[in-house]
């Protein structure tokens, strides 16, 4: 089993994952390579995974057979297991605690596509609802105190499998990064009796700069302070602590304007690796503090790289203005939007996989 | 000039430096290879950089000209400048202020050199000592907090020259993760009357398994809660927040472990990405504090990439146990590093840069 440590200086927490690799030649050869043939996610190939965990399979039938849309099985290879008992990690400067968690993967789609933007969109909204539900479902895990899903698209981004899926890790300590917001959001709170998300938002609205795209329920934004070019924030215009807590046409919605912004920085960026990740409330047993957490998904298109200045020091250079890159962003029509969603025709890797991946 | 945001709501600072790149399509083509040719910071070449700041020169000569081992000079393209007036960034949630501070670029050879272990002792010790000269002048600029040393060597881990050369930024504000750890350094000192870094380095040093390599006064580490597979360490077993404070003997003692731990990283990933930083007190302007900060070298092998998940939590995933890390460094023979320093015939790239620029 994993273990977790945390850095006596600077508090950051690891997952230390030793059944994931070992030796110092599992990292001199190029790693993550698109697997050239066979892909374990294709529909067909359901007995090569993992037995699925929930599917969404609008005709009906058995688990782990075709006919899906959606399909979210455990990770092969998890950084986290639920197989043990988690335990309150010590005091002092060496604490450290059984890597107890959980690691899901959502297979996106039963076609090979590589990006959500590949997708017709009422398949993208099965997957907005699979993030729902399984965020619903982990949430009520009395051993997990926060539940992350993220994806990511392209090796310069992190993955090592081409078939469109997102992840699900559930953690049992308070994530660093999500506790230094809380705390932010908690003393604005106290202080305005008000989120500041909320705030942040309608200055936004009202400035009219940042702003990319939205519909009635939700804003895509490029955030006052992005660390990275382009990148993009997904909100709803509600107050929400939680990803689950909206009705089936806000899930809609929301995978509607999602899609456009992904489409838009595609074509901006000419299909650039990305990143998305959910900043949501903790879990019931992490505290949730529904009051000052407002959800919202960050978009991050891997095009400037992090070097010994970001990691010496926190400290991010963006070398595009965000009032640049919604402009940009804004500027792509809706007509190139339109031909970009649901373009891949139906079968394996074409071109544009390939330049996704082979970038560098 | 450029301008500092911080996020409001996870308190990271970032520099919008806009005059580094601008329209989507900088970002489109591969990014930052490797210029085939030409080199400015090559020795010949000294008036295809801004005027120097700095050189070791040790037969004497005008600045600007050849003789020199190590040349100091500005960043032609800086994230910061220092034409202008600090200001103090506002209070509320959109923090701003302008860019002034100061990037300078320390290269490191004469020769083409493309890693530290490229070069004679000698030469890597006048690097050693440039470093805690330029640390030292800059600790006295009353505009900047805090000062940051580090490198970059090869593309995936954010270099864009190939020679090898350093960077120095001199920012206004305080960084977060240096707040961070000067917090949880500050606590543990209230409570306990030492420095937290001094108490780790004991144990590990009793314990073992985690050292990779010693000498009199000098450690390097595989840290208990590393966030990368074969991150290194290296520090000093006295006590001291900076680190320009230590004599020329010590200066020249750490060169050569330093050199040492980045060959046996070398030997064992086979020429990986790397970067590394000096992480140290604050400048007297942002508030020293010396008692209770214990500078370091961390030197980050960039075999993994961060992905969806980091980037979402500030929780890392690493795939090798710190302890397995340091048996496999400790493993590399002496004569094995002592083959691999300063082995580079004098002249331009050979296989060897190419293989770490164009891994993936």
């Amino acid at each position: 089993m994993a273990e977790l440590r945390q850095d006596p200086i600077c508090g950051r927490w690891v997952i230390i994952a030793t059944e994931r690799a070992a030796r110092p030649s599992d990292f001199t050869l190029g790693r993550g390579d698109p697997k050239g043939g066979f892909c374990p996610f294709c529909e067909g190939n359901e007995d090569r995974t993992p037995p699925e965990i929930a599917a969404v399979r609008p005709g009906g039938g058995p688990s782990d057979s075709p006919g899906w849309r959606v399909r979210v099985v455990p990770n092969k290879f998890p950084a986290l297991s639920l197989n043990g008992h988690a335990v309150a990690p010590g005091t002092g400067h060496r604490r450290r605690a059984p890597g107890v968690g959980t690691h899901e993967v959502i297979i996106e789609s039963p076609r090979h596509a590589i990006s959500p933007t590949d997708m017709p969109p009422s398949d993208f909204e099965h997957v907005i609802r699979t993030y729902c539900r399984r965020a619903e479902a982990l949430d009520a895990d009395s051993r997990l105190a926060y539940v992350l899903i993220f994806k990511n698209v392209g090796q310069e981004a992190g993955a090592s499998i081409e078939h469109a899926h997102s992840q699900i890790v559930g953690v049992p300590v308070m994530p660093r990064r999500v506790a230094e917001e809380l705390e932010r959001c908690e003393q604005f709170y106290r202080h305005n009796g008000r989120c500041l998300l909320c705030d942040v938002l309608a200055e936004d609205l009202e400035d009219g700069t940042r702003v990319v795209a939205q519909t009635e329920s939700f804003v895509a934004l490029s955030p006052f302070a992005a660390a990275f070019p382009f990148t993009v924030w997904l909100l709803p215009r509600f107050h929400a602590g939680c990803l689950f807590d909206m009705g089936a046409d806000q899930e809609a919605e929301l995978a509607r304007l999602f899609q456009e912004a992904m489409a838009r920085v595609e074509i901006c960026l000419n299909d650039p690796p990305f990143n998305y990740a959910v900043h949501a409330a903790p879990t019931a047993a992490g505290g949730r503090r529904d009051e000052c957490c407002h959800w919202h998904i960050e978009l991050i298109p891997r095009v400037t790289r992090v070097a010994g200045f970001e990691w010496g020091t926190g400290f991010y250079i963006n070398p595009v203005e965000p009032e640049s890159a919604a402009a940009y962003l804004r500027n792509v029509t809706d007509r190139q939007v339109a031909e970009r969603i649901a373009r891949q025709p139906a079968g394996s890797g074409d071109g544009r996989a390939q330049a996704r991946h082979s970038r560098s």
